[in-house]
């Protein structure tokens, strides 16, 4: 088991955009709905990988994250997603002594930016780059399996 | 991708008890109820596996599987199952050209045995054993993934 220690936050603006060091466009679907975890089926480029997540809410979740072959995972997400699929490029930037993901969302749900950061635990400091906005980690709707289900256009 | 053909029949009878070549205690739980496919975790002796099968009725239906480390199987097990474990035994007996499988049910599950056959496509024949009985691949009944939520004691 992972333990999983994130904080999600709003983008003030886009003055992140020239710190970011590399991007990843993911594309992903939830095999679940409700239930006590979510399963996710992630496909980045030419690896793709299974996730599963426990259903609570807060900075704290517990994860396992398998590899998938690439084939059997986009046979999954054209198969068995419920919802729609969450389509976003990941960006990753260095700051103090972390690593920011922003992720950019696309289609049903542009618009939306949010930047995480994985904590080893919820006591951790962290520096607070001057882009960051409203933290968010405890708002359901920015989990992407309710996006799935309630795109962003839709709120 | 692995396409499963199988075709899962009552037991007329305990004749094929003393033809079981070899049996293994299995422990799985659902992460899911609904949706388009169900996701199965087993434990089998030190083994473990994530089963991913499509939701479809009859004896045809797409599956894959993949293995998992053991302690994190144990800790789905008991964080994100729905619905009850579902615990049996599985006796392998060699007929003819094929291998049956009889699933010994235990617990809440107790009295139930099936047996089910694999085959390379719908049409193929296979010699049916004298203790076969009624066939019960069409009945949803018999999913282990509705006995997880319906054990057999309740029917």
């Amino acid at each position: 088991m992972a333990l999983e220690i994130e904080r999600k936050f709003l983008l003030l603006n886009e003055d992140w955009q020239p710190q970011a060091s590399r991007s990843a466009r993911y594309r992903q679907g939830y095999l679940t709905e409700g239930g006590r975890c979510s399963i996710r089926v992630r496909v980045a480029g030419a690896r793709a990988f299974l996730n599963i997540k426990s259903a609570t809410l807060g900075i704290r979740r517990t994860e396992y994250e398998y590899p998938l072959p690439l084939a059997e995972a986009q046979e999954m997400l054209s198969a068995f997603t419920l919802g729609g699929e969450v389509v976003k490029t990941r960006h990753f930037v260095e700051y103090g002594q972390h690593t920011w993901e922003i992720d950019v969302f696309e289609g049903v749900n542009q618009g939306l930016v949010v930047a995480e950061v994985e904590l080893a635990d919820e006591a951790e400091a962290f520096e607070r780059p001057p882009w960051l906005g409203q933290e968010v980690s405890d708002d359901p709707r920015y989990y992407n399996v309710y996006l799935a289900h309630h795109p962003y256009h839709s709120w």
